[in-house]
């Protein structure tokens, strides 16, 4: 198929997608600011000569989209910008985040030893059934509920780590000075999921709310796999910024390596 | 605060927890293979002592973290495993995902010129409501949407980009061999979102259902921002791929150098 941009094929927006864009502008040019309140419902139907469903159907999208959030009775509001992480070297949260002057709070909701699903006994390469240990951690970010961390280490390793101060000190942190592991690399995968009634009530979110899910496996540095973790960031509250390199992917390297920026 | 394993602070899951685990459990290890049918609410009733609200909340559950999904009449179903995208270097999605075997189709549903909105012109470095090409496309994988994709360019590479093929060829490869283009670097932002009502509709899922939402900003090798996109994959099918190298942060970088694997 060719196509030329003096014919464009773009049919006009309906209704709802026009008021969505008025009010993004709004928002991204700073007319509306962050934790600001929008115009009431019967206000916008006025101003762009829409129904109730048509507003509710713009302001469901940008909902959706993370730009604004509701108050029940109070009416709706510009979202706050979000905190982002650079992922560039493997970093805990504490120790990455503060960085950016954040002050990080850990709440550990469960700690102990249980016997390793299947998928954890794999990743960290046990028999199923091994006794792991299971920490369950909420991290706050200036007193934010950011996200919701379940982290299985080998026992040995848990035991270690139980005894450290886990409300203020990253895992990676406590197991390079406490254990003295030497941190190797961490393969990380990344998707998006819904918040289920566990991770809500710990996100201090709705059900069904977006999640950034990332399961990240931990090797030390001569390659065993010591820490297996699947952490849950808020969608509305949480950004990963990374920075990639064009290079020709050779078809004969299974693996590439990482382009050296400096 | 220090605990010790030896006295694990670890409530009794409740029954619908219980449920979930086992019934991941028996995903995970292959009992239910992908896109094998669950058994019946009435049987896991009868199978685990449970009232039906207990296995809906267990199955709710395990919908949202994208284990099962359902069919209206016809019953529970375990997800098939994900497509991923190893992230290292900077490719189009039709470049990385065929060197896994996978067979890509572009839909195009708009492309032509519109004013830049304020961010869009903010990234391109562009002034506001200068003229942009706007493309929206829906990715195929294996005849399946899997991301929803809208790129903004500037105006003559724009043209360059609507006479090529676009059902077929990344923009990325039709900026380099047709424009001319010599790509540098992209910097990335990547969070969750909720699909709003275009989105759902271009991915054949439903509006609310949860998004890997990628910020996208590729440069030329002289750094000028030269395309800039939103991608929306579905959570319940796509993945992101990465490893990350663990080196001491240096407080004085401020752009850390990725790591040389080699």
């Amino acid at each position: 198929m060719t196509t030329s941009l003096s014919s464009p094929r773009l049919p006009a927006p309906p209704l709802y997608e026009r008021i969505k864009g008025a009010l993004r502008e709004g928002i991204l040019s700073g007319q509306y600011a962050p934790a600001s309140l929008l115009p009431s419902e019967a206000a916008m139907c006025a101003q762009f000569g829409a129904s109730r469903i048509t507003v509710r159907q713009a302001l469901a999208d940008l909902q959706n989209e993370g730009l604004i959030f509701r108050r029940h009775g109070k009416g709706t509001f510009v979202s706050l910008p979000k905190a982002f992480q650079n992922v560039t070297a493997l970093q805990g949260f504490a120790e990455a985040m503060s960085a950016h002057g954040h002050a990080i709070r850990n709440r550990v909701l469960r700690l102990g030893t249980v016997p390793a699903p299947t998928d954890v006994a794999q990743a960290l390469q046990l028999a199923p059934g091994a006794p792991v240990a299971e920490l369950h951690r909420v991290r706050l970010l200036d007193q934010s509920p950011v996200s919701f961390e379940v982290t299985w280490l080998p026992e040995a390793l848990g035991n270690i780590v139980a005894r450290a101060d886990l409300a203020t000190r990253d895992v990676f942190l406590v197991l390079e000075q406490d254990a003295g592991v030497a941190l190797g690399h961490a393969t990380l995968a990344i998707d998006a999921a819904l918040a289920d009634h566990a991770t809500a009530a710990a996100l201090d979110t709705g059900a069904g709310a977006p999640l950034l899910r990332v399961e990240r496996l931990t090797h030390d540095a001569h390659g065993t796999p010591i820490d297996f973790e699947r952490l849950y960031f808020r969608g509305d509250a949480f950004q990963y910024r990374l920075r990639l390199d064009r290079q020709v992917a050779a078809a004969s390297q299974s693996i590439l390596p990482l382009q050296d920026t400096v």
